[in-house]
């Protein structure tokens, strides 16, 4: 069976075929992240950001049931705007195809149909993880599985410290997944820099983490990689602000009776509440910061790639 | 290395290699499932099932060592009479070869072999899942994994609801395994039309679960799907009735000390006394219902893959 | 993207070419088990057991960044005084390479590379498995997580009694791994020979085993194998004396604080002050006696490819 073909902008499908660099973006940012017009404005910010750093973004979604790689702005502009669109994980995939709906696509998603591209590097904001209190939900994000089998490098600002971090790197571990920080030791937490628990491995240029992603897929592994690429230090919040907003928020989640599907949604939108917008402002900041880096390395992966070793 | 070919029966193999639609069968079901005469009834039955619906049936088996797809009347007639037959997952499959064993396939043996057949459709009655006290045994069935790798659709009527359904549905989205319920919103239980879960997907034709199917595949996951069918009204328990008896039966198993393996054959076989037979009426026409949706969606799924799209 | 091709040695490049019976084995046992010059001792011990049962052995190690398979002596003994030599599992070897770093291989790393090398058994001590309270810290050995993805055979003797050997086994189940005990019906428990778990199969000649290994690969489940070997009767510590110690080191870890990545090493340290150096002679014992038994199964695992069934 031959496999699908995502659609691909025509700039993107000519930089593929030149063996120039990508970088994909996920659009659940835009669909499910943001209100408008601040979704649009963040999309166009980020993409801008990829540009100037020397890569093409690719910013992926479905519209009517179709599988996109590469948004021009109109279709950024009717996206951010659109209504009754859902949020697809890679499973929802195809009965979003059937039922010819347009779907924000989460990280599980977008490194799916990065893949299918021919992408091999996405920027983010967070990924999923372990829940708090998985060991007794087993409430665990399709993205770590995904990384744990599908190729494409996330860069992001860690997980999100709603989740438990530590069982977060417990599960990438056992996954088998590399996590890479960029220039530091430790493992950032979206919001702050440090999340208490080291990284893996530190690797200090765009340079050298491309190099270790060439050669940990010519090892056949199947896997994805984490860059874990912390907050600019002016961005970032304080961890005791941050983590007692989340406590806060947390709490009354609990109260409320608030679980699974609509736990995540809740939780970010309450703490951009008590942080009076500095959360999103942050978490703007930080996406930013994941594209500029993942640009460079898309610039010395396909320059690696291009070389022939 | 290539890969081994089951041995298929003569009807089987010309389906298959004409493209027409094949719907696998299971056979712990025959093994170990019902008593003799009962069990080969019950086979014949759902096999007369698959063909009025313009299918093929292939039950799935191992005799003496060899890989079966495909019975006839006189192999199912002394499978099901068959003593010192063993019970084989996938990864039992090569030792039962070795040892020339004779085994009823479980749902994650029966998968393999289907896929390595060429048969894209499974229909049974449950799938194993997530125990209850899963968080302190770590006792999840291999049937999940299996769905996490292995193309095959099963069509199913939910997961037995001994199990811990909530769990179940949670592993499945960390395996990336697309849940679709048949002409309804919920997930059902087994004996039961509602689980107190929703499924992720509602399609209400098996043209378009086949094609939901057909896309997934196009995709390159490499997961299986689960396709979730109600138990017929007429034939459903009530939900109070099978909770109950559930919950005595399971007290029954703490007291007596009986775990691990010996749990779900236990409280399998004391549900069907607790119910005076009611249990094993209703799992006969539930397994019924789902090759009947099974083998309308390997014609659907025929004319697609035939479509050459 | 074409694999990489680890280094051999002339010696292992020539046997795999001819499809002679090699084995691999690992090296942290090198670089983090054993002081020089035992650890030396011990790693020709173990290549010598190889040879007089007909293989050849192939120690796998990365050496200066670079990935080999195959070590001289004089190789070896530069790896066995080598200072700043990392641990290096499956994820972390191309970060290794990257920092050009010399590194002993975890189970996970070695079953990859041998993989890559065209090498298809290996011999160890323990694999890694679940550990004590992971229903909390989910922390899980990435060794498990490869045996259900590489096709690597590992004989071992068992998984350490310091780890949840009943979690353990469920993990393997649901990863779909076949556990194959070599002339025993009980699991083996590393420093003794029964665990008081079964193992799910019993195969009691290195040629059935291979047979199994054969016709479990033609699956086309990708799945490794585990054979559990248990440690010879002369060399077994009694399940008493070794429960005790094992308790009293567990104990003196939690008192001190010491968990997550040093938790192992002091244990197994530990265990051999309390022991009076027992434990590690028992160690040595029991990799030989799998050394021994990998290296008849690649005997005969050559014989039956080159008979191209
Ligand atoms: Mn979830
Ligand atoms: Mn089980
Ligand atoms: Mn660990």
């Amino acid at each position: 069976m031959t496999l699908l073909k995502p659609k691909l902008s025509r700039e993107v499908a000519e930089t593929i075929a030149a063996g120039g660099p990508v970088v994909a973006l996920e659009s659940t940012i835009i669909t499910h992240g943001m209100p408008y017009p601040a979704n649009l404005e963040t999309a166009l910010g980020v993409e801008a950001v990829i540009r100037e750093n020397g890569a093409v973004p690719a910013t992926i979604a479905v519209i009517d049931g179709e599988l996109r790689v590469g948004l021009v702005h109109r279709e950024l502009d009717e996206l951010a705007q659109a209504k009754r669109v859902v949020k697809a994980s890679g499973r929802d995939l195809a009965v979003a195809m059937v039922k010819k709906q347009s779907a924000g696509t989460t990280v599980s998603a977008t490194m799916l149909l990065a893949d299918l591209a021919g992408i091999d590097i996405f920027a983010t904001g967070g990924v999923g993880g372990v829940h708090r209190g998985a060991e007794q939900t087993f409430d665990i994000s399709a993205d770590l599985t995904e990384l744990g089998r599908t190729k494409t490098a996330v860069v992001c600002a860690g997980v999100k410290s709603i989740l438990d971090i530590a069982k977060t790197l417990e599960y990438l571990e056992t996954q088998r997944v590399p996590v890479i920080a960029y220039g530091t030791e430790d493992f950032p937490a979206f919001f702050t820099r440090k999340s208490g628990y080291k990284a893996d491995h530190r690797l200090d240029t765009p340079e050298e983490i491309a190099e270790a992603m060439f050669l940990h897929h010519k090892l056949g592994t199947g896997t994805g990689l984490m860059i874990a690429n912390p907050i600019p230090e002016a961005a970032a919040l304080t961890p005791e602000f941050i983590d007692g907003t989340i406590a806060d928020a947390v709490r009354e989640a609990d109260e409320k009776g608030i679980g699974r599907k609509e736990l995540t949604p809740f939780l970010l939108a309450r703490i951009n509440e008590l942080s009076r917008g500095e959360s999103l402002k942050a978490n703007i900041e930080l996406v930013k910061n994941n594209a500029r880096l993942a640009a460079r390395m898309a610039v010395a992966y396909a320059a690696l790639k291009k070389s022939g070793r």
